[in-house]
């Protein structure tokens, strides 16, 4: 995505080295890090500089094409099994760690190609969700004036997928094609990556956008044509895990009749877990909820439970928006590759 | 309420001041602070110093009060107006001066006690909501085991209602009677009410709770037994307005099947309302969405909208607790005296 004059992915390889943007400096920083080794990517993924489901993804098949160069078959093992644990929710990271693990063991010289090509991969996948998405994107009501107004919760733009993004990319395309969109961006507490990074994204793409509490989505669904988020892990069934509070959006979708999509890449689906019950859910440290930017927000003797994510039954999602097409929750199966 | 060693309300009169527990100091300090005349009353409520329905009706009666020791019948007339329009959504502050400027115009000697007789009316009505409400703290699952397990949204405890609170109170009395009790405290931002001055409140009466983001409740709903929330103002048909994110919370306990209360005075009814469309909902400034506690969180370049309040239909309403009783949404204009 372009920033200032230049297009940037939010994750890439240069020098052996593996570069990002410090996402927990936007918005107020635009900084470039470095991780030499896979013990600073997981540390790089752990602290959330890099995060998003595919951005995780193309920095778990950076560290083991890294890896590759480091030290050998054992070394490399050890380097998966830990990108593989920083974070235990997202399935795309271990899709691209077993990837570039099975395409290179045998021939570790072609690791870091192997890396590229899945994480352009990833970024064409994102292009094409964007480009079946941006048909969703219009008036829920015939006859409906001024802008298609979309909410979405979390970031799943190009910062959270290396380029282009899931649940942003039918957006960043519906406004390139001159589509008069508006988007509620939901703050996404604890860590505010709704009005940290989706404002930012949007923000910088010239598209109007409001933040909203997460809370006031219910005040506002009657006024939104439509509901997008990515999503962290797909289950068999349909059901998908994303962003702490997507549950909740997506029951009051369903009560005002908004349609709800889930945009992602089949990355994200995982064959062995039959319904989302199968997920994982991180629990994060309570501080991230007590705190805020550093600063005590809530009264000191409480504590907190701060779970991650969330899973959204396949019955409130009204369609997967995929790189393969869009379909129901139910064939999500059908379009993706496993056993 | 005790703190340390001394019973406070969080609204009081002395001396012709209106003293008050500033409660944008808490968590983190516990200060009293004094408002000399109508002026200082309206911005200690605007700044939400003095915050909740009721406590800000106790303030509205003590300031006629206080107006009518100040000046003539225009003067007082001039300092209703200034009081009523601080806040426009809950209905208990015109209930308030209403009240006291009706039964005092005529004998302004007696406005004072007027305005206590009013408030001590509040807290009954708050100590009677306990008593009632405690006998709905019961595990929702037959022969469920621990705890029973509490959700509420902001803050409706003694602090937004002079004493006991309504939709803590009947958490304070089950807890009185030895009950095993559990409260998860979803955080409210904007203002973060729940995790400042709940998390507070329960901490200083000994209660279990965790804090939660608003975002989480879906997430938790399935452990919850029951749901308590306060109200700003009830309408005709049952419709409520209460803190922005109520409403979600409310259609996503329909979902799970938990019970949704909603505890209340019966001052905070409005016959002029016969829906809750027509409940006037205030929107406050976008800074408090942008900044915690001065810093800001969000983009620099984004903007925000703020309702502080939303409208929850009847038909998610299992009951209304009121000093009179625990009522159907449909019945409450029963219970409530009006034109």
């Amino acid at each position: 995505m372009r920033v200032g004059k230049k297009w940037y992915r939010s994750v890439w390889f240069s020098d052996n080295k593996i570069c990002f943007i410090d996402q927990t400096k936007l918005p107020f920083g635009f900084e470039i890090r470095e991780a030499k080794n896979y013990k600073e990517v997981v540390s790089a993924i752990k602290s959330m500089k890099i995060r998003g489901a595919s951005a995780i993804g193309a920095a778990g098949a950076y560290g083991i094409a890294q890896a590759f160069a480091h030290g050998d078959q054992n070394y490399v093992k050890r380097a998966k099994l830990a990108l593989e644990k920083s974070r235990p929710t997202a399935r795309d990271l271990t899709c691209a760690t077993n990837a570039v693990f099975s395409r290179a063991k045998n021939d570790p010289k072609n690791a870091v190609r192997e890396a590229e090509k899945f994480v352009n991969n990833t970024v064409e996948n994102c292009k094409k969700i964007g480009e079946y998405g941006k048909r969703l994107i219009r008036k829920r009501k015939k006859n409906g004036r001024g802008a298609v107004k979309v909410l979405t919760h979390c970031n799943a733009g190009w910062l959270a997928s290396v380029d282009w993004g899931t649940s942003l990319s039918p957006i960043y395309m519906a406004n390139k094609d001159g589509k008069n969109v508006f988007v509620y961006v939901s703050e996404t507490r604890p860590r505010m990556q709704g009005a940290k990074l989706t404002a930012w994204e949007l923000s910088n793409a010239g598209i109007k956008h409001e933040i909203i509490c997460d809370s006031a989505s219910a005040y506002f669904m009657s006024d939104v044509d439509l509901v997008i988020v990515g999503s962290d892990r797909i289950a068999r069934n349909g059901d998908i895990a994303n962003k702490i509070g997507t549950l909740e959006k997506a029951i009051v979708a369903k009560e005002y009749g908004v349609p709800f999509y889930v945009a992602s890449s089949t990355n994200s689906f995982d064959a062995k877990c039959r319904t989302g019950r199968d997920i994982p859910i991180e629990q994060r440290d309570e501080s991230e909820v007590l705190y805020v930017d550093g600063k005590r927000v809530a009264n000191p003797k409480s504590s907190a439970e701060n779970p991650a994510f969330d899973v959204t039954p396949a019955e409130f999602i009204t369609a997967i928006i995929t790189e393969k097409g869009i379909v129901k929750p139910k064939d999500i199966k059908k379009v993706c590759q496993y056993e």
